[in-house]
């Protein structure tokens, strides 16, 4: 006869159940920068980028990357988001891109996710098309500035400086 | 007949030329980092987090991204990696997840983004699967540690702090 | 003190919001056309091509085309279509396969993307397959023929020629 | 005057139109096995495999497999799946690991291919990570156990032994 | 005892055998258009379509469908690419935006897929744009330009008027 | 001052670093197989299931497969294959098809995964195109056949029957 030996899932993945939960708007936005130095400051903002437009690549980057999440985020959960927005300011003392990702959808999860792996894409982005002039460009701090929508309710991140 | 305007291709993208570039082998190191708070310090070390074991999922996460960097960077060129391989420390005070990721390949082209996308990923894995308890953790800074091999030689990150 | 400059967004490219659209059933139908020569016409309709049946192919590759198009168009919305259909006919004189590919979906967008990149998919199979036979074929033109569902509303080209 | 041929269609390949059917909770459960050597099945159980720990991968492998299955299966509907759970057992005489796969969603078509292909990749990943022990491994038999939801009703596989 | 019917391969798909192929320098170059009314050709001209601006996020899109090109045709081998350049011109009478894609690579198989779907990916990225104010535009004819490399020698389209 | 805990690696998952293997011919060849009955068998034979051909569509899921193994298979290294070929046979008492997939590369790594996924999805392929006439069709065993090229040497599985 056959010994069974049941394996003790604790600690063990899954993508946890959500088929209870509402579908409901929601949205989230993420923040995070790339510091860099003043000629790749210049060359992005004169376009002189040997790799091209730096900011029209990573936007498009982050909403590609917005799509693909749960592609990237193993126990994330699949969701057809309604909309994607990226923005960048910069700060020129030190040198610093600011990038912020908006995420919206109508669906069962939050796009907490989603906001965060956009702009974390569009940033990486930014360090590979300026990487021949400096490899010393630093991403991040990375992080979720507010949510809203589903039952854990909205979410503002306190400011801190 | 036909006007033609050429436009101006100043500031477009393109993913640059590198078929005149020799294939050798070439190593990167990124390193990235996640603050959490005690209670999530607690879960992934006991293993109490619902989603799963936390490490062994980001770590498998962030070895996909590596393979799948030059689907998620628009301009960054496809590469066949030989080796992936993503380590994790703590720090306890504050509690601080530090993740590496070393890739290597034998290409025509480095692998600092796939080693950057890899601990990027690694990161917001590590979110997604501890964001029930606090949506307040924040990811990086991220940044590239060394790189190995190319006709730019090799980069060591002057040691900050 | 930081100085900020907003970076002003005109023209940057964003996934348009679509929260507030209703979610009902969309269809839209697409056409393109190979056009080839007598041999290969000849090795399509016989079989004979060495890479295989080539219309079994392309309406494979359509089908997965059109349920991939939100990776393949940034700005295009994910979307879970809910049938596709991908059909020829041939025109011989001169030999023109023509392909026709129609998408229905239950949701807040509509599917003339899904159709249009069903239709150029399997037209680029169709060349792949039969290019060792010929480079001169000539892909399209690739249209609209019509679309309903939506606010709006329905959209039926007018027949040309 | 051109003569038009229209293909017949019979055996032709397509998405089928699910659009009238109901967006309901459904679930499945598929199973699979992987026959090791003891060699193998001791390196698993004692997490001494050169790649790491098997299980934990194989499990992550799952349940991205399942969320990927529209883009492996080409006729097979794409979904926006609610939860996955991927648990292993093992049998020591032979030494068999059993791999069963839950998918549970809510929409419109059933997830047999989804629990079907978590297994299926869950059970290559173990082959993978092992076989640099020895390439006798067989995987299957891998089957539906049962599902729930939908028109079709219930399904649930008969006991064999 | 079983009967085995063996079942007779004409017709069917295979991705044929390379490794006996050198790897080589190859190249080719691709051109589609898109027809468009005068209005979309100012919003594209003038950076005011609301999806963003038209050419960059073609371009982009170009890029990554070349990189992606072995994922959307089935019977297409894998390749690394080393560049990829995608560029505009207008012709205004009729408007007509035409769009040319350069591709290279250091493999055993040439790149005329690839630079054909990158062409096909712009389009169709500038039709998902503009589709909001015209549903009329007409994409293509799309066909290669020339490709040099391989053993088949280089191919130059004769120019057509 | 921080406390540093450095993570004991045993058991984590790495992609195992292969820069130091030599790129040579690799071919790898895989069976399995899907028990159906007798509706199943006459359906596929007369083309009459309603999703199309199902050889062709299993066919072509089993190249596709191939192509993607490395997504698919967390630690497997990504390989540019030079060619594939699925074939099918059936046996009819019971009804059961063969399908064997073979696949060859000329490159550092082995291509026993790129068989075994390739002959896995033909197989979920079959089951997916036929479910709506059985649930109860039984996949596999699947297993590997032959392997050619590499310093582990050749492999032929022993005949079992």
């Amino acid at each position: 006869m056959n010994r069974l030996t049941h394996i003790n899932d604790q600690g063990r993945a899954k993508m946890v159940d959500v088929s209870d939960k509402e579908s409901t708007v929601r949205t989230a936005q993420a923040s995070t920068s790339v510091e860099v130095n003043e000629e790749i400051y210049k060359a992005i903002v004169n376009q002189t980028v040997k790799k091209g437009d730096v900011l029209s690549v990573a936007q498009v980057a982050g909403i590609m990357a917005a799509k693909n999440t749960s592609q990237i985020i193993p126990m994330c959960h699949p969701l057809a988001l309604s909309g994607v927005d990226i923005t960048f300011r910069w700060e020129t003392s030190p040198y610093r891109l600011h990038i912020t990702a908006f995420v919206k959808t109508k669906g069962p999860t939050g796009v907490e996710m989603e906001a965060l792996t956009a702009a974390s894409a569009a940033a990486l982005t930014v360090y590979d098309m300026c990487k021949a002039l400096d490899k010393g460009m630093v991403i991040g701090p990375t992080y979720l500035n507010k949510k809203t929508g589903g039952k854990s309710g909205d979410y503002l991140r306190e400011e801190q400086e």
